[in-house]
């Protein structure tokens, strides 16, 4: 068949590659006796299905004429609320519902934000590495990307703050400073409480606005690890705050929220009408009684010492079985260890598929971490899904496959 | 507080309105003796809800693993097959599951739509008027749009083909057609069985693209309207087909699907894993389980019988009350009646705020529906919520509004 409407796409369209870590989750599961350190999957066996059958009974048939109907942009004011008290307690962030925006998880949030500030061209400063994903859709809208790297507290602030000052001595001031400053994903590493008042200082110096998204702050396993959040110390209500409810409670459910300043907040919303109307109406009922019941918070409690076995695990494996030319990180929390390996020619994408089919083995290859393309010789290890004696056994492959090849 | 970040927005989102649907639904949610004939949203009380906490509980319960998990960018398998031998069934649709891709509402679908092919100044073919937020979206990612005219038997086709050879002459072809054939938003009509094949003949003739809005075909209520779905006369792949489940089950769950030509289907399957990786997997177990239990068709049948009734009602309200300098459809299915007042000067969108606080009505202002800005004496009244006493009520208070500015 000729090829008669590719031509029609978008160039951004026509550009886009698919992301490792979906054509992954794809491989992974349809062949069982694949390890998978790839996606930050939760592991299913802790998924809350009592209670999350007695809350859906409770939403459909209690508040039916609610939840199963259209509902506003903005979110279901209950479980706006609902977030707020969250978020204050939790997290130390006061957040008034009105300027809260319920998302259809995380990826719409970094969606929303794409789409309301970049145009091709358009500087964006993210730690390198940085999530893969936030990467991919601020590249789709064109953004050109800066990253800043980051050692054991975090981002270099100095770093940042000179290069702060060069982009906008060239007239290219950032559109915003992407952070993922607890749990860094794929880092591993937490933000000191030092290094957060240096950043926000710069953002007000120069005026910048920060997005922070904030998905793993909930697991972190070591107790001097400073896990304020940057929206807690945000006085100038300069910072965009993105989490979600896929790592606490359930992914399937879909759902994530951003705290925007003020001045944001109406754009942001009408934007978002665009995209989907509003998110699911029915699954932001069911977030706002595991909310309001307390299962949310009882559920972080039993994760946290389930991802913490499974952390120690995987770093102690590690710590065996891998070679010494290889470095990896030793994460204070989140699902992830990220691992470069110091050997000629060492290609983690290309080396995919002999990782899959020969050594059953899956992880996600470093480069789409690193805004510049660089790090063709890292990976990404999460540690979330398996259970500890597969976890030990896939790294014992993958100490083989780093061997061998 | 000095506007900060606003300067930072796209051109774009800076220039973003509110719709006025998703504006009056807040107002009219607030205010509980506002009869509201503004959005088609679904009459609650026929929601099935029993049926659904049955069918939550078994997804959750029985699938939980993969119910409350991340899952594959285009949709569930299970749900694409149940989808497949559903539009075979009901639409006359022969549809791969590999073609599928289900996403968070038609509005997604729209969006995907509008991302892909829309850059600015893109030409885009509607009907006139045609659906609201369609107009919408394509207008923020830089449509300049074409409305074609209907009559009783939908868009003029010969006047589409003019205009398609004129805009091809001025080396301007068309992205692509927007269509609702069947039981059309806001008109009323469906397009005849020859239209239908001479719009296909058009595409074939020119190589276009034609997109298929197929939301109300299933409450068609005249025995005579031919129901055919463009898709299934469509032997040359070149329609992207869209529906919804917002009003055959549920709007709250937030779900709808796209058919799309094979040589498309990858593209937009990885544009949607930028918008939101995935649909929430919960509500796609859930839909699955409604097809498979043949819920969606009981509720359909039972659907159908209560808006005809609807339907009749606000028509012969109308013929009673409207004074005689008005035009009104007479629509076959659907959910809404569309009205043009002849009277100098009525502007239905300033009327908005004395139709809401001293005639305790709502409407839809008409013009948002016209892609060329006309339309400012017509609105669209849906009569799918309230039921048929407060539809008399509500045509009264309108045709007063109308007689008294």
């Amino acid at each position: 068949m000729d090829p008669r409407f590719s031509d029609l796409l978008t160039p951004a369209v026509k550009a886009l590659r698919a992301s490792e870590i979906r054509e992954l989750l794809k491989l992974v599961k349809r062949a069982k006796d694949i390890i998978s350190f790839a996606g930050g999957i939760p592991d299913p066996k802790y998924f809350p299905r009592k209670e999350l059958v007695e809350i859906t009974r409770k939403v459909i048939e209690e508040y039916g004429d609610y939840s199963l109907q259209y509902s506003e942009t903005q979110g279901v004011m209950e479980l706006r609320e609902a977030l707020a008290d969250f978020l204050y307690r939790v997290r130390g962030i006061k957040a008034d519902p009105e300027n809260i925006l319920v998302t259809t998880g995380s990826q719409q949030s970094l969606d929303i934000v794409a789409r309301a500030f970049i145009t091709p061209g358009s500087k964006v400063i993210t730690e390198s590495p940085s999530y893969l994903a936030a990467i991919g859709v601020f590249k789709l809208a064109g953004a050109d990307l800066v990253g800043i790297k980051m050692d054991g507290k975090g981002m270099k602030t100095l770093v940042l703050e000179e290069t702060v000052k060069k982009l906008i001595e060239l007239r290219c001031k950032p559109k915003f400073i992407y952070t993922i400053p607890v749990a860094q994903n794929p880092g591993g590493v937490t933000m000191s409480l030092e290094r957060k008042k240096h950043l926000l200082e710069i953002a007000s110096q120069h005026d910048l606005l920060i997005v922070e998204d904030d998905p793993y702050s909930y697991f972190v396993f070591d107790e001097n690890a400073d896990i304020t959040a940057l929206k807690a110390l945000d006085k100038e209500d300069r910072v965009i705050y993105i989490s979600t409810l896929s790592k606490i409670l359930a992914p399937g459910i879909r759902l994530g929220w951003m705290v925007i300043p003020k001045e944001l907040t109406r754009r942001l919303e009408l934007l978002k009408q665009y995209l989907d109307l509003h998110s699911p109406t029915l699954n932001q009922y069911i977030f706002t009684e595991a909310l309001r019941t307390g299962l949310v918070e009882k559920h972080i409690k039993k994760l946290k010492n389930v991802y913490k076995v499974k952390r120690d695990t995987m770093i102690s494996a590690m710590d065996e079985y891998f070679p010494s030319y290889t470095w990896y990180s030793r994460p204070i929390g989140g699902f992830f260890v990220f691992t470069y390996v110091f050997k000629k020619n060492f290609d983690s994408r290309k080396l995919m598929n002999v990782a899959i089919e020969k050594y059953k083995v899956a992880y996600v290859p470093g480069q789409g971490f690193h805004p510049d393309g660089s790090g063709a010789n890292s990976m990404r290890l999460s540690f979330s899904y398996p259970d500890p004696d597969t976890i030990r056994e896939g790294i014992k492959r993958l100490a083989r496959l780093i061997e061998e090849v």
